[in-house]
């Protein structure tokens, strides 16, 4: 055999290994009886470390270096695929063994210490171990080596490729210009919704039957997916003809599991319509957090929020709770989940303060690897950055800077994705319209199915043979520009909220 | 590390693929979308291979050779690992290479030959797949050796360890002669059951709800189990604490779906209930088919038919189909639970004719391995026995010799399992009695526990650790003997049809 095919039979045993730890953590996820977990967390614990071991195995190396050295010879797709798996094999292989090794055993204590902290609200019992996580991680950075002359520029590109401090501050910026006064002008508006009807009762089986209805009109195939329960939803692609999803049913709050089930539809839907070409490989996957997130937010709020997709549904979601809608009307649906107000935590706000969450643990992340913040200084940041950006100071740590498990799991250069997503969404949605300036129109008859083939040439089927600011590049004619969804949230709501 | 560290880390390392490997299947087979399947097949294939490398390599042999040249020096459970590791070993490595990768080419090819030869019936197009296989097994019996001087000894001892032709020759003569003429009478009895109650309908969802109830009845830990649906029910161990089961739910024939679901319980209280120190290492499995057969056959015949056990459950089963059983008294569905008439499907066959199939197809393995039958001549000799044996011959080899694919998959030895399982139950159960003489009351009661915790302390705690002889002899005093199941059915059907 070549050293392409043999490096091509060693990716798909990787393949194969990976698809058996996807579907064991969905198993646990959605089902596992937990009397067999301590076997099942064994048994990932095993094939992960052979799937690491082979990743950077002297195999692997060797088939790395000759293909590197003869890139030229490669076709796209093996070209691709060994700048995507070179890229990961140095991130493993330039930290020493032993240290990485001390470094999960550290943020696996801290994930145990954070929970502890977080119900105490005690920051102090946390401070050791973000402290030495901190430290780890700016020696891991000596390591990987600083990108484009900025610390912090290494870990975002580790989640979203080619993304810079340059940019992101540029674009931040720009929507925090929009966003901060509309929130205040919002806040100090006589005219707010009725939400009560939100919280009235809406049976499980009925948002069941409602999300599966939803999930078929926007293209989800469940030839190749199924949709599950769980506490916390998401969407894993086992294979390409095998993209999960799951949603949680709160009976007090439709909500959750009508946009939780189109949020992770976008995800799945990504990851259905990537080229079957590449199915087995490393490129077969979403090409970054922040264009996945892109897709999920696509569906959930310029789709799932849109006015007519809602003309179109109205009639349906009435049906399923026909007490829970009597005598409401289509508009007071429509102002009361759009409804906007500023909160401490971030994975219950809205979509207008959503991005505000996000900018400061993005300024945040960026002080502590340039140096310019002391981890014992963060609460106090973070308390007062709240109180700038959204007007509301947190009454304790807890619902302040403990609130989310990232930074104890050693994620820093993750959080910016989410807000990155949004930005795509919205630039990609305006692309869309040049080409389908109908999407309303679409919208309301519930003809989903161009929008769908519109994302999947434009975005999904590439898998990561593009790189994010390339998908947006080739698709919008520019680079990442935060405009549009400033723009959107703008109009929309200047009009909701009659501003 | 020691050899014995080693030896069993590559065990534990074996037993976490093999735990992918079960879950894989069995998500396969409740519900894996079907776009996912070709890929996930694959990756089944990818660990399967490494899984079957791992048990013949060199490491692996190297452990072996060691610790067995010490094996006085091994605790109880590594010396029965070793002896257990060491004979699948020796089965693998005694075959070449090539020749057991041409055996799977052929039995995956047989396979596919036999599907089509049973729909149309014609046991020509399956004959020359039959030839090579027998041929072959027949050479591999050569490189396995004779046990006890007979080559058919060596495939029983496969699949159950210590059975010889002697043995099961004598106890299924002890059994014919007791069921052949019960059938007679049987059929040629005026007073047959009223079972036309049982065909009408009963919701799935109520059957649902019934199955559940008795297995918690019963004992199965659903916080280490679940149940679900599938075409052809079974239990799967995936580990000690995930021992899944699944039924099929008809609703023209709730039978199905209650009888199925009791006999996978018996099945999963086995691998729910084996000694906790075994987990991770072979040993901690059923010893054999035979007594995995016997524990699920006990809960389903002497625990799911007994009159007492439907005493305590009647209103719980008229309480799901109430329309069903309208005008129906216990005693009706007793008899129409118990109805036994001779036919020429296996796995269709009612409880007391089950046996003959299984004696037909032993004798006829038997035939074929000892060189007195030649493949050719075979669907004559089965439709001859049929006749004698039920008193019906089949029209044609689709409902006779082409029905089980046991022989298409190279399995033979197999069959007799399921009637040694039977007879072990029956004795099992006489045994059970000296311990428990209030054993009806019990199920009167629903009083299940102290059933579950006989057969826990007398057969599932050991896993392999016993062999399946030693077992009946242990708890019953004597080797098998046949005339528990004979004077069982005696018994039982001259009552019930008054004979």
């Amino acid at each position: 055999m070549s050293t392409e095919e043999n490096f091509v039979a060693l990716l798909k045993k990787m393949s194969a290994y990976s698809e058996a730890v996807s579907i064991m953590y969905w198993d646990m996820r959605t089902g596992a009886p937990k009397k067999g977990i301590p076997a099942r967390s064994e048994a990932v614990g095993t094939l992960s470390t052979e799937l690491f071991k082979m990743s950077v195995s002297e195999e692997m190396g060797g088939y790395l270096e000759e293909l590197g050295n003869r890139k030229d010879t490669l076709n796209p797709i093996l070209l691709k695929t060994v700048e995507e798996v070179k890229k990961e094999y140095d991130l493993s292989k330039k930290i020493p063994a032993e240290e990485y090794r001390e470094f999960v055993v550290l943020t696996s204590q801290s994930e145990s210490a954070w929970e502890e902290a977080k119900e105490k609200a005690d920051f102090d019992m946390f401070l050791p171990y973000l402290e030495k996580i901190v430290a780890t991680t700016k020696k891991f950075i000596g390591y990987w080596g600083e990108k484009d002359g900025n610390p912090y520029n290494t870990l975002l590109d580790q989640y979203e490729p080619g993304m810079t401090t340059d940019i992101i501050d540029e674009v931040f910026g720009q929507l925090k210009e929009t966003i901060v006064p509309l929130v205040k002008k919002i806040s100090e508006s006589g005219n707010q919704p009725d939400t009560s009807f939100l919280f009235k009762k809406f049976p499980k089986e009925n948002q069941k039957a409602f999300s599966h209805e939803i999930l078929k009109q926007l293209g989800y195939d469940f030839d190749a997916g199924r949709l599950d329960e769980t506490v916390h939803p998401f969407a894993t692609g086992i294979n390409i003809g095998d993209v999960r999803i799951t949603t949680k049913y709160d009976e007090n709050d439709f909500r959750s599991a009508v946009f939780g089930t189109i949020h992770e539809c976008g995800h799945a839907l990504y990851e259905q319509n990537i080229d079957l070409e590449l199915e087995g490989l490393p490129v077969a996957d979403g090409t970054s957090m922040g264009i996945h997130e892109s897709q999920s937010l696509f569906y959930e709020q310029f789709v799932g929020h849109n006015e007519n997709f809602w003309t179109y549904n109205f009639d349906l979601l009435k049906s399923q709770s026909p007490e829970q809608f009597e005598g409401v009307a289509l508009e007071d649906v429509l102002r009361a989940i759009n409804v906007s107000k500023p909160s401490l935590i971030r994975i219950e706000a809205d979509e207008l303060t959503y991005p505000l969450h996000i900018m400061i643990r993005y300024e945040i992340e960026k002080g502590i690897f340039n140096g310019d913040y002391e981890v014992v200084d963060l609460p106090e940041i973070w308390n007062d950055k709240y109180e700038e950006y959204l007007g509301i100071r947190p009454k304790n740590n807890g619902e302040g800077i403990l609130q989310d498990v990232h930074w104890a799991g050693g994620s820093f250069g993750y959080f910016p994705s989410y807000a990155l997503g949004y930005m795509y969404a919205a630039q990609l949605k305006v692309a869309m319209l040049k080409d389908l300036p109908n999407f309303d129109e679409l919208c309301g008859n519930g003809d989903f199915g161009p929008i769908l083939d519109w994302l999947t040439e434009h975005v999904h089927k590439y898998g990561k043979m593009k790189q994010p600011l390339e998908i947006i590049k080739d698709t919008t004619g520019e680079g990442l520009n935060a405009k549009y969804l400033a723009d959107y949230l703008s109009e929309k709501y200047t009009k909701l909220y009659n501003l």
